[in-house]
């Protein structure tokens, strides 16, 4: 089999940078190590931001989230009893989109089933090769049958603990990492969300967060510790320890039920440089990590194909490289601001074993500044509903 | 002997307290452990915020700070390389103005001299008592006989190692504390400034500042470990270190001379609540520390007695005390504004030795969003002009 550009991994990245090649004229292969159902089955972020979705409009995969995504125009920020509004809409002009990654991936898996376009779904041993020359290619392993794929490009798009990045020699990859000391314990359930916004929360007993999927369907976390297993967390623990850090307002409209998903999650910061190594290229979370508390994840994988998807065609269509060349440093530019947004969320947010009783207080007087200052304000929201590509 | 008010301390913050208590007709009297050149040969800060220029000029003591002092409408972050200027007059209608703490402390001096109001230099065993009552008093010993003065209230001014705070009962106090893992080196000399506005730069080799006291007298800080003595720095290691860390074309402009003045200065935050305790108050260092980035110390004092000042006011003009039941509340909630400033600066800039490559990564994003992002640069700009009171 041969291909332009051979994409590794059909999350939203690789779906995405599929459905903008094509667009373009640009014919491409995507392997998958999973089931379609395995990946419709990662519950994930789901906040957009509006460069996002106008990516999915540009591929014509928007219409159901214009449909069925929730529009938000603020966040709230609780701390000391009280929540503050930051009015997104009024400092930027712009808003979020609460959309499941779940469904982007669902439209944009049945935007490229219509298109005809070629997904090998249960690719075992996916390989990149040779891009460090002028033909790559790809090896594969379908239904025990090895495989391969030439091309002229590979796109990993295979997420942080993929081949991809790891079929780097170590010595052309330079890594930044932070881990928190702390993880997000999860739940979604069938119940309303308790707020028309999302409610991020500082408490002395540490982070929580109320969002949602949906009008119907609630997502909620609290910072939980390392060492925390699941089965601490029955259901009615859960909404327990969610009461307590919430402000009485928000207490009183909380609506529980059961779990439908209850998970455990690390936080980290994660950026790998650079994003280009000869004629393979790194996209989303095969580049880069943040912690949720920004919601940069799926928008940054986002901006990566676009930038990717430009530089692409312009080496096709313009016969010039310069967009290839400069892709590695345009896309970190913009990653860079975003994991340093989703650090300082982080930062601020939550409870750390070591912050003492000064860093605690440091965090609630940037809270109570961050409220009351149009500029402040202006620049989280500026970060939250994207800085421009 | 007997007054209306007792304030310890003859630094900036007792002086001008008693400068507008004074033009408020109450009757104080200031005890100072030094002698007045003791006080006025203590090397310190230089930078007014445009409130603190407000409150020499309501006690008739701005007059030469407006005929000698540099009035800055910006400041210039310096970060890999290169220089980029925050316009704070463009961002806040506000400017600050350079001028020595010293030359603040000599006005204020001369201008009690003038009012002919009393100041016991020299002042041994100063001690505040009875502030839990209605009638305190303040004893000392000057020229070996023991002195006792009677009063309505009890102001520490004396700063962070001064007696009123360690007069109050542990239980009654509570303090909070960072201490920065590093030191600044600091010279004076009698060379014109490397540029019109001061450098702050982040540098691998450390934080540098460049900044001064008029056109012919500069101050240059370079960041140093807390184990360094001032012996290991002759000059000309500190001019070949400052250089180092410089942008080239601030090198090209640097004038290097003999030092008049040098000295190694921990980093520190401290917060000490409440600044109320019965009938003593506390105000400026006595009560808070902030490391030097932000320059905000002189200027916090100046805030904390213009509160005092006005609650003292109004109790012996309204017969009311709920300004001086609110002085606490009202002088903290400026004071940690500062605070996390002073923070801020001192973290985005500093070289910390946990940073790691990910912390310094993070510097440098955060200085790079800050001087593109006219939100974040107006939220750095309206910090450093000062919040208002």
């Amino acid at each position: 089999m041969r291909t332009k550009v051979a994409i590794i991994g059909a999350g939203p990245a690789g779906l995405l940078l599929g459905q903008l090649l094509n667009s373009h004229g640009i014919d491409n292969v995507i392997l998958e190590r999973q089931s379609p159902d395995y990946v419709l089955g990662r519950i994930r972020a789901g906040l957009l931001e509006e460069g996002t979705v106008a990516l999915l409009d540009e591929v014509g995969c928007g219409a159901r989230a214009h449909r069925e995504g929730l529009v938000h125009g603020g966040i709230e920020l609780a701390f000391g009893g009280h929540r503050h509004r930051i009015d997104m809409k009024a400092a930027t002009g712009k808003t979020v989109m609460i959309y499941g990654q779940t469904e982007v991936t669902l439209d944009l898996m049945n935007a490229r089933k219509a298109a005809g376009l070629t997904t090998v779904y249960e690719a075992a041993d996916v390989s990149p090769h040779d891009f460090d020359t002028d033909h790559p290619r790809v090896s594969y392993v379908k239904d025990g049958v090895a495989c391969e794929i030439a091309c002229d490009f590979i796109a990993g798009c295979d997420g942080f603990h993929g081949i991809s990045r790891a079929s780097v020699k170590p010595s052309a990859i330079k890594t930044f990492e932070r881990v928190y000391p702390f993880g997000w314990l999860g739940i979604l359930s069938e119940t309303p969300p308790v707020s028309p916004e999302l409610i991020y929360t500082n408490h002395e007993r540490g982070f929580s967060l109320c969002t949602m999927r949906s009008m119907r369907r609630s997502r909620y976390y609290l910072q939980c510790s390392l060492d925390d297993h699941i089965d601490q967390w029955p259901d009615e623990r859960f909404w327990e320890e969610l009461k307590r850090r919430l402000d009485p307002e928000a207490v009183d409209h909380l609506v529980t039920g059961p779990s439908i998903e209850k998970s455990i999650a690390p936080l980290r910061s994660f950026v790998a440089e650079p994003m280009r190594f000869g004629r393979m290229f790194l996209a989303g979370d095969a580049a880069h990590i943040v912690p949720p508390t920004g919601a940069k994840g799926l928008n940054l994988a986002a901006s990566d194909v676009h930038y990717l998807s430009g530089a692409l065609r312009e080496f096709y269509d313009e016969k010039s490289s310069a967009g290839i060349d400069g892709y590695s440093q345009r896309a970190l530019a913009r990653v860079w601001k975003a994991v340093r947004f989703s650090w300082w969320m982080t930062s601020m947010l939550h409870k750390f074993p070591d912050q003492g009783e000064f860093g605690a207080r440091l965090q609630l007087t940037e809270l109570d500044y961050l409220v009351g200052s149009k500029a402040a304000a202006t620049s989280l929201a500026e970060n939250y509903v994207g800085l421009p590509y």
